[in-house]
């Protein structure tokens, strides 16, 4: 019998390809098919054959048809290029996001693109990597590929807006979402991270928690700001004392969120609850907690942010915000294409707030009865 | 006291931003800036500015600075468009993908960004959501734009390459990349899905399971294929019938794990593993196995596929194929720069084959000892 660990017979197996015999190092490119050859080869006007590329009803669909035929099988393409000189368009709308790679980051693309795509816009994505010298690269990177307008959500360590002044001279338009900073000519798409963060605190301190660690990044984002701004409201609302030392900032992976537990953990009095700025760090720090024998939420109650799918993974399932990000990439992009289309009103549009809410699941049970 | 559930002070609070007064509805671009608009204001020659925006050694630093802050301050920007036309490049990559909110995808994208970046290509990123009309039409629109290079993963229902011929008619190279087709002209890259399927299910075997059904999706895509191909293929190295009604096949969503696991619950006898083609799906349907009370792993095992950090989330831990997306997307976009710089026998690559591994976790662990 064969051994089961062998498995030399699957190379022979399965990546059976046609061999190339040649070798093709030179990028050997043909010339570029024209309407001219196209005109020539039908023997029909160049204006002809211009105006069915354009779709001219002066045109006759079976004329059309044969020229549409030849442009395909000749490998024709529109001349983007020397269009883009013409109309000064290029029907391209720039993305700068912290990382690609986050459920809600991949969520607000994928909303974007399904409008852009249906709007006729192609996007281009770049990625910041949270750094501000990346970002400004990536703007400049847009700006020299002229870009009909920008679509940005800033890095953690941001403090100027200056690296956006070019598209703002030209006119381009900008907008921020999530992530938005304060700019006199762009518009921002957002939720009410205050408001979202004050029902989240409220909500726990209704189950009966006191002593409520709060888990969040960077102030120099209006997201954290503003969550941690909601946060301390409604603690003061229901006369809690702030702690500065219950405030834990870091970078909001599950990593972060261990290590937070082990800050927590530390703590004496153990902390009764704590409020996480994302969910991905809740789930981080839960585990670690749970490891060390705490219970959720008998000990301490969760409550999380984004409603990434992990939150209803997550033993006991999370409570968290419900942060429609497909809707918010599909609100940017729609404002930003009714803004290069001279909407009336768009450009005067300071922000959008979008609708959020609170999701109650069993990490923020109140405590059961204790004997 | 303020009623905690009154938000209205917030909007008065947070939302101040300056209000403007004019509407801006045409857009009215200003004639964009040229390199006779600075060799004029500078009185230096056109030669000159051209030299030293393309950091010819021949111009001083001295001079270079003066004409670089002269071009910033007056939003001045390389004319990529005209160059483009001369050079036939545009220093943009296409990729097309099945759906970018997967954390799978959005990982391999991070990934091609980190390196297209680095090298100075741009990537434009379009998604097929599994139709393959959609698939057509954003390859005709990259084609339109001038891409230099595409990479692809083909949706679902793709079954015919035709609407690629234009890219290889062009010579423009062309990667596919996990979910990958056979083609005289490009690259693959992907892992040896056979045999990760093959060491899953001979490792549920080894824990003394012998009812193995598995989950996967249509039998049209290669790594599908592949992943039933190694699962028969281990059971019939042991010795063990494969069963049709067994395979169950779906849109590997968390939703079709549930549903899954309905159809699962009603086989008699009850299989004992289950062996997943992706971790979202796995996680779907040991949620719902473990509300009807049947236990992962003492009455199920289980082993998912792509190691996404839900699988480490779930209870227990689900043993998975680590699949090391970000590497594939650096891979494949290294692969194409390559080719279009002429790198001796890049083109002539047919197939690149990455490392993936089994990680055991708890979900597959052996049944304890019955009394």
């Amino acid at each position: 019998m064969k051994n089961v660990t062998d498995y030399n017979f699957f190379e022979k197996k399965m990546y059976i390809y046609p061999c190339k015999l040649h070798v093709n190092d030179c990028m050997s490119r043909e010339k570029e098919v024209t309407i001219y050859d196209l005109a020539r080869k039908l023997n029909i006007s160049i204006a002809t054959v211009s105006r069915a590329l354009a779709d001219d009803p002066v045109v006759s669909k079976k004329t059309k048809k044969k020229i549409a035929d030849l442009a395909q099988e000749m490998g024709y393409r529109s001349n983007n290029f020397a269009r883009n000189l013409r109309t000064q368009k290029t029907n391209t709308l720039g993305v700068i996001i912290p990382r690609i790679n986050s459920y809600f980051m991949s969520s607000v693309i994928a909303g974007m693109e399904n409008v852009a795509t249906s709007e006729g816009y192609t996007l281009i994505i770049s990625q910041s990597s949270e750094s501000v010298e990346k970002e400004k690269a990536n703007a400049t990177t847009l700006f020299n590929n002229r870009v009909d307008g920008l679509l940005v959500s800033l890095a953690y360590d941001t403090d100027s807006l200056a690296h956006f002044e070019p598209f703002t001279k030209k006119k381009i338009p900008l907008i921020f979402f999530d992530r938005t900073a304060d700019h006199r000519d762009s518009t921002c798409v957002l939720i009410n991270n205050l408001k979202a963060a004050y029902e989240a605190t409220t909500h726990l301190i209704s189950q009966g928690r006191r002593r409520i660690v709060h888990i969040t990044a960077t102030q120099k984002r209006n997201v954290y700001i503003d969550r941690l701004q909601g946060y301390k409201q409604a603690l003061a609302d229901q006369h809690i004392r702030f702690r500065e030392d219950y405030v834990i900032v870091g970078n909001l992976s599950q990593e972060a969120g261990a290590d937070a537990a082990a800050r927590i953990r530390q703590m004496s009095p153990l902390p009764d609850a704590v409020f996480v700025a994302n969910d991905n760090c809740a789930v981080g720090c839960m585990i670690a907690l749970k490891q060390m024998g705490i219970r959720i939420p008998e000990d301490i109650a969760f409550v999380g942010f984004n409603n990434d799918p992990v939150s209803t993974v997550i033993e006991p399932n999370l409570t968290t915000i419900n942060y429609p990000g497909y809707e918010m990439g599909q609100v940017a992009a729609r404002n930003l294409i009714a803004q290069l289309g001279g909407a009336s009103g768009t450009r005067s549009t300071n922000t959008i707030i979008l609708r959020s809410e609170l999701v109650i699941r069993e990490s923020s049970a109140s405590r059961k009865p204790t004997s």
